[in-house]
């Protein structure tokens, strides 16, 4: 299996993360694809209509995405640890809900102050998008003491959110407001799986 | 059960579709919501921290969320009809996460163009949405044939596609490109369960 990914996204890191957690890593190899949502990639489109980031790339020449998608495959061919089933799926589910919609806010924002040409900035909307991270982590700090020693779907979303602000967001200072979250990431930096998918441009 | 939704909303439609094919909708109160990516709704954070809708309000107090989360358990909750399970689960999370990605570039597209104030868009962004939402729209056409008689997760998503783009991007005219999706949306358009949920503002 290829799997296109990038190393800034946090999205990508999920799937990476999955891979090394699951320890498929070594029958995936990683292609670094630049992406960018006002130049298409067009070896990317062809491979993801929706030109994005990550796209698993079977051996069959089909093709999966989005990283919820993949991650729940690479899970199930694996045995299935990382997806609980039974009554613990669904708050397992919406912690990961949880962590992909704060990366969406990060992630549009950024295209906002980084990418966007500065006079066609909107603060109400940067605002906006600011509530939605401000919410999640507060929920997610919540969430976190039923997290334990387990590190499922939904703590590898976590893993990937407080990375993705520490890179990109860090006046955001999350640990200042969060000191439950700062204790468990430390512990969760420890893991081979998060220290080889450190964010980098 | 409750469910906060809204008449407009595509991801919110999935749900709404959902609770009727799975005969749910009796048992959900479905409860009109309005959102803002710029004037949060104070009630809606307090259930869900992302401050999006869909959300279902549980009766033990806690809510589920997102869309793929909500159809998901729903659907379990009524025997697991909609979300296949074994080798034919992966292309029907993709035919779902591909139409989750359109509505996503058409929801964007929308803000961009009736939220955003007139001097703050930006036409590269536009552009950019536009090239996601005619590549997955191609794709989808590929995949119809594939539908079969079944409605699944993944056909439930292409109608909330079809129909959030009639209702929002007329001008789009997916039909005149797509005769396949055109013919296959007419008869789907026959379902009870699609015919309740029609868009409106």
């Amino acid at each position: 299996m290829r799997v296109r990914v990038n190393a800034a996204s946090p999205f990508a890191r999920k799937v990476r993360i999955v891979a090394r957690e699951t320890g498929l890593a070594e029958r995936i190899e990683e292609i670094e694809t630049t992406v960018s949502p006002i130049a298409p990639n067009k070896e990317l489109a062809g491979a993801n209509p929706l030109v994005k980031i990550p796209a698993l790339l079977l051996d069959d020449g089909t093709t999966l995405y989005d990283s919820r998608v993949i991650c729940e495959y690479l899970d199930a061919a694996a045995g299935g640890r990382l997806f609980s089933q039974g009554e613990a799926r669904w708050p397992a589910l919406r912690l990961q809900a949880l962590c992909d919609g704060i990366l969406d806010a990060a992630v549009l924002t950024r295209y906002e102050v980084a990418v966007r040409p500065e006079a066609s900035r909107w603060n109400e909307w940067i605002a906006g998008q600011r509530l939605k991270i401000d919410g999640g982590l507060s929920a997610l700090d919540e969430a976190q003491p039923g997290f334990g020693a387990s590190f499922g779907i939904g703590q590898i979303g976590a893993a990937c959110v407080l990375g993705y602000l520490d890179f990109r967001f860090p006046e955001i200072d999350w640990r200042a407001r969060h000191p439950r979250l700062k204790d468990w990431f430390a512990q969760v930096l420890a893991r081979p799986s998060v220290r080889d998918t450190t964010p980098r441009a």
